[in-house]
């Protein structure tokens, strides 16, 4: 064995390839209906903006300058000010020394996993849960417990402490979840938050999607439920993760956490070594964009994604067969579904690209115990109304053609 | 004690604050010289070359919607393929898929930090080294063995055997490093590779200085003789990482590591899960800023450069008291001082700013083991020619009132 090799050989259980990004390099394919791309519809990107914003960033004699040299790693102060002032308006109070920048709220994920999590430390999450936090959590080695029901936090205290484990921290994305759509409701955010102190663990609340609700009232965040228990973002058990991913752009790679100081400061050192700071550029010009735009893009992004959520429920509602579950999410990117027992997600993938030109994300690596094999993602951000009803329809012509025939 | 307060008490000896940076945010006095910061002078950056680049990057009507969405975890491919063909002037023959595209080079040495240390494990470095990466890799705990001299490989064996660890990585800067300003020669980069070859692990190159070359013939990066010995970059035992930020722009956070395809596909999972990907559109724009102007922005910053080394070194010569010695680098930004045994870099810091309104870097933050105490670390990067000869005046002066009094 090479030496190389043998250093890696050591480290085959620490990270795993994205089965979602590998499948998705497979759907090149003319033609192909895809539901499988959780990602924003680019149409939506203001590009006069950000045209303005990157010209203006780099216009100024000596602004401009600065937009191309080094900058602190806790981020560009007038952004984070932008920032405390949007948490104010969803009932969370701090300053800018409560936010620290990061390359999307991803980032902000791998630094509590770094700052907090020892190998076979406890992480509680929904089943199904984002991926990509899982990614993030996994290189530090920890187990993962479900979060379900009522009297939760024994059953995980007794379920970790029979594994010598600790509960570091609970990780929710309350709002249109990614993969499931679910929305935790008031109750269940307190009973979070409940949980976490009878625990004495941090909350990391992941609002990826926040801003994209489609109907109903906006619930407060659990950091803001958590600022009212106890009176100040000081004493706060929850660290909020945010981004401008799904509302402005992913590709500047510009998202926040938000918490008590004495953890930002911490997580501030982690992006020092990291990567010393985000993109000076990529802050100013979000910045410009954020403070003309933000309002707007949210408001356009509702509407183009409003309408998009309701062409798929209906054609789910006139194409899909008997057993063939969905969720009917209140904002986001996705519809989950559940096929009856026995039916593979990946076999039928494999199927619905051969035969109907179709694809989507199988849910069974969303299931930290990689259950859920009968599940799978629908995103509706990516196609036109017209190719959702079509694709809808062809992927449930492989479902019934996969059903157990019946007697 | 809150639970944020014990959930962080556990923590405690991971992460500690960067001192240079807390020590440059004292620095904001009027009329204060400082020889502190080791950031690229901003005057060079080709404002025009990246007002266009970002223009062009978003004017596309298509090409520019791509520039904000998400994109793939290595990289943008024509920046890799650019950063291949720049490796091979180099005698690195690599293809795209032997880079991997990182936020400068800071994040690979994260990168690698995680994906190959456990705590206890030993990280062979020179010393006095890059205070960023001891930063890096502090985060997964290892021990540190200095490199020097001969037979250093059975010596370094037996260091960390007899401490139950293993040597997993070397960290060299061989070009101008940060903070000594020496080059390695020939023969100490082919030793290099052979003590790795011997204890059977990697060698972490950080280039970040190599373009900054003002005097002498480039040596070859360890990189290229490792695959010269062995014949093909899969086979090498070197992890090359580079970066723009000294020559185009730190800002945009745009670096690479260069390496066999196993570690990159490994370094990639890394990637994936701390931050998705590096900024679509900074890599974009980067790759038309190297394509037209990379040769002719390195030659501007060597002869902005080469001057106002020239002008420090014969400052030095003037003003120096005995006793203080100091390098006299090939490139890079960096002079290394060391005083007489006794002189504290840290209170003579004081002094400097207090009595002369001058500034430098105190050594002893990059030994890994806090030796130093008489070391000082000079940039030469921002000050105008005559600004430094006054402010080397300035420093002797403090020093030279430092001394211990002669009989």
């Amino acid at each position: 064995m090479s030496p190389t090799a043998s250093l890696l050989a050591q480290r085959s259980s620490r990270m795993t390839a994205s089965e979602i990004r590998e499948l998705l390099k497979l759907l090149d394919r003319p033609g192909l209906i895809s539901f499988a791309g959780g990602i924003p519809n680019p149409a939506l990107f203001d590009m006069e903006a950000f045209q303005q914003a990157y010209a203006r960033a780099l216009g100024q004699a000596k602004g401009g300058r600065s937009s191309l040299q080094y900058s602190t790693s806790e981020g560009y102060l007038p952004l984070r000010q932008w920032i405390a002032e949007h948490m104010a308006t969803k009932g969370v109070r701090c300053e800018p020394d409560n936010i620290l920048i990061t390359c999307g709220s991803q980032q902000g994920l791998d630094f509590v996993g770094k700052l907090l999590l020892d190998p076979g430390d406890t992480v509680v999450t929904a089943a199904p849960t984002y991926l990509g936090a899982l990614q993030a959590f996994n290189a530090y080695e920890p187990r993962y417990d479900t979060l379900s029901g009522n009297g939760t936090a024994n059953l995980l205290r007794t379920s970790a402490e029979v594994h010598g484990s600790r509960v570091k921290l609970i990780y929710l994305v309350p709002d249109f979840a990614n993969p499931s759509g679910a929305t935790l409701d008031l109750a269940s955010r307190e009973r979070a938050l409940d949980i976490a102190g009878e625990l004495g663990c941090l909350i990391v609340e992941d609002a990826a999607y926040t801003a994209l609700r489609y109907d109903g009232e906006d619930l407060p965040p659990i950091a803001a439920l958590d600022q009212k228990r106890r009176g100040s973002i000081e004493k706060s058990l929850t660290l909020y993760c945010g981004t401008f991913s799904k509302t402005l752009s992913p590709g500047l790679r510009v998202g926040w956490v938000c918490g008590p100081k004495p953890l930002l400061y911490r997580l501030t050192l982690a992006k020092q070594a990291a990567d010393l700071h985000s993109s000076t550029i990529n802050q100013v010009a979000m910045h410009e964009v954020a403070l003309a735009r933000f309002d707007d893009q949210v408001a356009a992004a509702r509407t183009c994604y409003r309408e998009r959520r309701d062409v798929m429920l209906a054609s789910l509602e006139r194409h899909a067969p008997d057993g063939m579950v969905w969720t009917r999410p209140e904002g986001g990117l996705f519809v989950w579904v559940t096929l009856p027992e026995g039916i593979d997600g990946r076999r039928l993938l494999e199927r619905a690209v051969d035969e109907q030109n179709v694809a989507f994300v199988p849910g069974q690596a969303f299931f930290p115990d990689r259950s859920g094999a009968n599940t799978l993602r629908l995103s509706f951000s990516l196609p036109d109304p017209q190719t959702i009803e079509e694709g809808i329809a062809r992927l449930c012509t492989v479902i019934r053609s996969s059903l157990p025939t019946r007697r």
